[in-house]
């Protein structure tokens, strides 16, 4: 099994971050703007980017502690059985933010994209957090030069 | 063992790319511009960043293709016995760079820092290839507030 890793340091308090995992309003502000579904436990959240994109079961949620999803649904096929964690942890001046995306079949180069594509999104978390704007699709930034 | 993937394309020539990874000019564009000792494999690549940083033994190359390094020395002691791949291919458009850090004992927190950070240091290589001006250490983008 493979796994993205990734951990990032956010000047904000962990409920700003929480919020902003756990609610459509916050979710779209740093992943895709078309965000739809969050809530408790149990709940599929919709993430679209333009013609398609994953959903996710609310798996467990821990108040400004953990955030954890399972995929649901077959978008992209790829991420099928993973599962995706946020662990917030408060420090004098942030909130670290330890990110995993686990339970890959194997590190392909689907997977090295979005270990990349993941590390661009949670910049935008932070700055979304830090300065109000963050590049949720569709103005996030492009690493690759495809289509 | 674990280990960070990242994949970026970048609008260049692989002839571009390959000097950015294997001569301390190209290097200190975009990963830290105190960089010394660059050269054919056996060298060792000293990298600072302000108070010290990693030695690399440069492992294989296979030009235009394949860049690997060896960890050497003992800084830091978590990266001792890793190795970094990048490995290049060309498209239309772009030239892919499919970015291996390997052999990692465990996940860590410091290794999931490490993979972020990776990644905001290959967007600086592909920043550096595509306007002239990469983000090198001291000028890289910082992914916490620690010191």
């Amino acid at each position: 099994m493979a796994e993205i890793n990734h951990r990032v340091g956010i000047a904000g308090t962990v409920e700003d971050v929480y919020h902003a995992l756990t609610t459509n309003e916050g979710l779209s502000t740093w992943w895709t703007t078309d965000t739809a579904g969050a809530g408790d436990a149990g709940s599929i959240i919709k993430f679209r980017f333009g013609s398609g994109g994953p959903d996710f079961e609310v798996a467990e949620l821990q108040p400004d502690k953990l955030v954890r999803w399972k995929h649901a649904g077959n978008v992209p096929e790829t991420w099928m059985d993973t599962e995706i964690s946020f662990l917030l942890v408060p420090e004098e001046k942030q909130t670290i933010v330890r990110f995993r995306h686990s339970n890959w079949k194997e590190a392909t180069d689907f997977m090295a994209h979005c270990s990349t594509k993941w590390a661009v999104f949670l910049l935008s978390l932070k700055d979304a957090i830090e300065t109000g704007t963050g590049r949720p699709f569709p103005n996030d930034i492009h690493i690759d030069h495809d289509a």
